[in-house]
């Protein structure tokens, strides 16, 4: 095995604090990163407080791993020592099923291996994430950056990137259609820039007055404050499609109501408590569509990290050493990130 | 004007009674139609007793009508005296807006003129339904109905047949769809009609054992009882549409569990008291969609009517008295009914 170093929550109400554990050694198909940033995203928080049913503990949470590729097993073919990479929300899958065949990790029938808290099906230990400075991954799993990267502001691609990319691209986002983004923390702030990037209108609803500059300036053609109903009442049944990154319980039919015939709302947010509950008649009255989206899978991950290579896209970020990352939570909560918490792995003592 | 009869809601509590009322005078492209059959919705009742929102009174219900000609208007091309013809849920709508333009009406941004308790354009008075010996309707809502149809099981196609049929066309249903029928009333029995004839396989859910003989006669290749969670089981995962005809507050999650990867649920009843709210997770963790859908344009109507023609589909159907209303009404709460209740116009007293 190989030693690690890392943050790790060991109970629900403990602060996360520094843990040594243990790697499994490096397998033929195997890649070693060194990592360099990783991003805190907010089902690390979820997870280390235990909010989503049973945590394993210790944890150590984080999946929007960058770093370097420091060692590769004999039949690795895509990596060699020194390359820039990356690793998300998956670190591996049956892939055998139906879904793992059409490139859709994240539905993989078997369910999919996370990147922490899953049980490792090479050692059957749990899963440690990316607030560490090493890490094992199957090849498979292991995603290109590109190596001119600003690699702090690329590792929140991973999730908030992805989770937003991908539902962007499903429903057939380009010139032309009108996206709604709403809340912008870091899934939206992704949303924003991506929808943009893609060609359409993009519409961003906040709560809160003072986000309209960040929201302009991130490529929103509009922001909307969506407690005024003078501004929302003009985009009724406008949307094409809208990627609703609230987690919070909040009143869907707000926004239901600005889709625009066989339109599409996209939850990509679980709330702790659920939300009350659709208006059968919104739904039924423009064939309106409610929907989710989970991450993406790995080929459609890579895809996204190119997209974002060649246009210069990254994560609006705030660089944190990981001794503050307990602060970091809290600010979080707070809504006082603009938009993602990255920490520098450099800072976790030797 | 022309003198009509019919039967009428005059009250909340009231129960429908005779009543003489007054259609427009035929204009150049308006139809008159005498009513053979109509056929008996539950919308009828909620707007009976005025149970979505506040219903206009008197309220002459009805609107799965058919009948013959009896008179048609200067300009009036597709339709002579003695043609059968059918009305459903609509008599006009702007025709101008981009729903219409797309055929589309029951989605018309002005509002559609409702067959019954909308406001006639004409003569700024309620629209009364078919419970009544006659109807004037402008030509472009007259539906054709074939010369040798059985024209009281042919009278419930107009709502209980474009609504299921709409949905299962929208949602490209055919060979290779696996599609499930929540509920077995008079839209759940036309939905599993429709969908076995386009070529679908077809689950038919419903809470009551006995059932199941009349599901499978209907066409259901599988008929499951959904308090069964061992019945249930086998099916998680794997269906590509499910058509819920059932208004009443339910689970939803017990069927969205049931859909494959990017599967639909469409409701097609308006609960009177909402929904438990659906499990997000559960819309993610397949990007499962939750849908609407709101019976058909008049173009999709016509053609599911010669859909129906081509094939012999009808509606399984207890023909009553118009003296019989009320007491439909109360057996069709109690779910007494297979399928559809149809008033034979003809015991209307003169």
């Amino acid at each position: 095995m190989l030693p690690a170093r890392g943050y790790a929550a060991t109970a629900p109400d403990a602060p996360l604090a520094p843990h040594a554990f243990e790697r499994r050694d490096l397998g033929p198909r195997d890649v070693q990163i060194a990592i360099a940033f990783c991003g805190v995203c907010h089902s690390d928080l979820h997870m280390a407080r235990s909010e989503w049913g049973t945590t394993p503990y210790p944890l150590v949470p984080g999946h929007e791993i960058v770093g370097h590729v420091t060692a590769v097993g004999a039949e690795v073919s895509g990596f060699a020592p020194g390359d820039p990479a990356g690793v998300g929300c998956m670190v591996d899958s049956c892939r055998t099923c139906e879904e793992c065949g059409a490139g859709l990790e994240q539905f993989c029938e078997q369910g999919n291996i996370q990147t922490y808290g899953s049980i490792e099906p090479q050692t059957g230990k749990t899963t440690a994430g990316g607030y560490s400075n090493t890490i094992v991954v199957d090849e498979a799993f292991v995603l290109r950056i590109a190596p001119d990267a600003d690699l702090a502001a690329t590792a929140p691609l991973l999730c908030a990137g992805i989770t937003t990319y991908s539902p962007l691209r499903h429903w057939d986002v380009g010139p032309g259609s009108k996206v709604g983004i709403v809340g912008l923390g870091g899934l939206g702030h992704m949303g924003v820039k991506l929808a943009a990037a893609m060609g359409a209108e993009v519409v961003l609803f906040t709560t809160s007055e003072d986000k309209i500059a960040d929201g302009k300036a991130l490529g929103a053609h509009e922001v909307v404050v969506s407690k005024d109903r003078a501004q929302m009442k003009p985009h009724t049944g406008s949307l094409d499609l809208i990627i609703n990154t609230v987690a919070a319980s909040h009143d869907l039919d707000t926004y239901l109501r600005l889709l625009r015939r066989d339109g599409s709302m996209v939850l990509v947010g679980v709330p702790e408590h659920p939300h009350p509950s659709p208006s059968v008649f919104m739904l039924l009255s423009r064939r309106r569509k409610l929907s989710g989206s989970l991450i993406g899978g790995i080929a459609e991950t890579q895809e996204m990290l190119d997209f974002c290579a060649e246009r210069g896209i990254t994560s609006d970020i705030e660089i944190i050493p990981i001794s503050a990352i307990n602060d970091a939570y809290e600010r979080m909560l707070a809504g006082d990130v603009r938009f993602r918490f990255v920490i520098d792995m450099a800072t976790l003592e030797g």
